[in-house]
């Protein structure tokens, strides 16, 4: 039996399996079920695929795909549960009647996470007994590699089940963004959602192919993303006065027709919040430091996906 | 003299300065020229510290800051070039009226491309004698290392010399994306546009803050975004039905309020342009193949960004 613990894995698709295998990789016992009569093969089929890479990344002590059960019931997976993690089919009447049979099988005071990219918790928490311990815990696919999870409560959420996930995530590794309210798509799915759907406008009218976008952003603003978010590449847009110099300068620019969606008014709070947003990011780091960064990131983020495209091709 | 070349650079700033290190390290001769007093001081430092990434990312054999040549006329730079890279501020009717000067310099025959992000090549080549020759060359900062650059002409521009400027930028290592229409924002500052203003909306609104938006996308899909563009990415959300899959079970989340950008209408003409797109570039790789690369390329830029954070802690 494992030492780090052992937690629930609701729902064997690719983001349940994905969930699966990075829990099982940090050294916990995954009890996990899914009504689907493949649910095994499929569930050990996907942690032997993420194996590999998992190993490379670093396994927990005693971490191993031995470690997960492929429960027969629902209340078997959870009985023991420390943290339930749900990823069913995005339908919001299933997710109101799975998470209300969790929670009823699930022991007291043990938090259970959503991994819905498409509803709030305080729609899908309304036929649960004890919802105050019903959180959202939205990850990015797949589960186990990409470090972010997005965390918010319901409003029939307490605070301490917020908390709680956040510092259960922490603890196997993931990188966790607390929201204090609820809002549709989250903050990531927001941001890529606004992307895609000029994407999808740009190819609708001949305005861009596939492979052009693809290539816009992979040889473009693609590679300063993993170093630097959207938020900081701009700090650095400004010259050595940064996000002031840049608001104060271009801040015109956000009228003009440069995407189909319509800039905010750029008050004095938005860009005080903007600037000092990011003068609390850089941490004491110069725009000259920032920049040096930066080169060092490109040039390595670039070699790396070379390397990883040459293994590819080996 | 180098043996590569000679290029004129007319613009000393951060992107004129940037393209100027580029064609440097390519083993070219630069001519450059800038009205301020300071260019040339500012020219220097520019690619002096640009030249340590440079010189990590290989040199072309005779290149060196020393073929860097800061001109007093905007004629003495223009003379001898077999291309010209303008980057002035972005004011059209400076652009108007350099680019004619520069045009009325320029040996006949030699393709002249300004760096512009905010306007058309048909605004800004009405006063010059010979439009035909007249290119964008939109470059990503730092030009010198984001292999990107945008390549459309204006109306009144010539199908030979878009052609030539692409077939240079090719040749000087660039990744190019040769448009066949002016769009406001080309391609990539377009999508980068959408996000980054989802993104002020939300720091206007109280939904997120700038560290927020920034960790969503530096450890959310960031990391996905430099090996592969976000619609392959969507590709393989689908399963091994890839983007047919993922349209015609998710098509519908197109209407949810997940960024204030509205979809457009998903026709059977949008759906098939996607799926065909991405098939094309999947160019017979399975989605199993793509997810192991992806995988493979998460990894390896993971690490990467966390190598170069450690060495500027050093």
């Amino acid at each position: 039996m494992s030492e780090a613990g052992t937690v629930a894995c609701v729902g064997g698709g690719v983001i349940g399996g994905g969930w699966a295998a990075h829990f099982l990789a940090r050294g916990y016992r995954v009890l996990a079920w899914d009504p689907a009569p493949d649910a095994e093969a499929k569930l050990r089929t996907l942690a032997e695929r993420a194996w590999p890479a998992l190993t490379e990344l670093g396994l927990a002590e005693g971490a191993g795909p031995h470690n997960l059960v492929v429960c027969a019931t629902l209340a078997e997976a959870v009985a023991e549960a420390e943290f339930v993690q749900e990823s069913a089919p995005e339908d919001l009447a299933l997710k109101r009647k799975l998470l209300a049979e969790i929670d009823a099988a699930t022991p007291a005071g043990v938090v259970i996470a959503s991994s819905t990219s498409g509803y709030s918790m305080t729609e899908m928490q309304v036929d649960a007994a004890t919802p105050e311990r019903l959180v959202v815990g939205h990850p990015f696919n797949p589960p186990y590699l990409i470090p972010l999870v997005e965390v918010v409560g319901g409003e029939r959420t307490e605070p301490w089940a917020v908390a709680a996930a956040a510092e259960f995530y922490r603890r196997v590794d993931k990188s966790v963004i607390t929201m204090d309210r609820e809002l549709p798509g989250f903050i990531a799915n927001r941001l890529q959602e606004a992307l895609w759907r000029e994407a999808l406008h740009m190819v609708a009218n001949g305005e861009a192919t596939v492979a052009q976008i693809d290539t816009a952003i992979t040889d473009g603003p693609g590679l300063r993303w993993p170093a630097q978010g959207p938020c900081l590449t701009f700090h650095l847009a400004g010259g050595d006065g940064g996000m002031a110099h840049m608001l104060d300068h271009f801040g015109p620019s956000l009228k003009s027709p440069w995407t189909r969606l319509d800039a905010p008014e750029l008050t004095r709070e938005l860009r005080d919040a903007m600037v000092d947003g990011c003068v609390a990011e850089a941490d004491g780091r110069s725009i000259a430091e920032l920049v040096a960064e930066r080169d060092r990131a490109i040039i390595a983020v670039q070699r790396a996906v070379e390397a990883s495209r040459r293994s590819t091709d080996e």
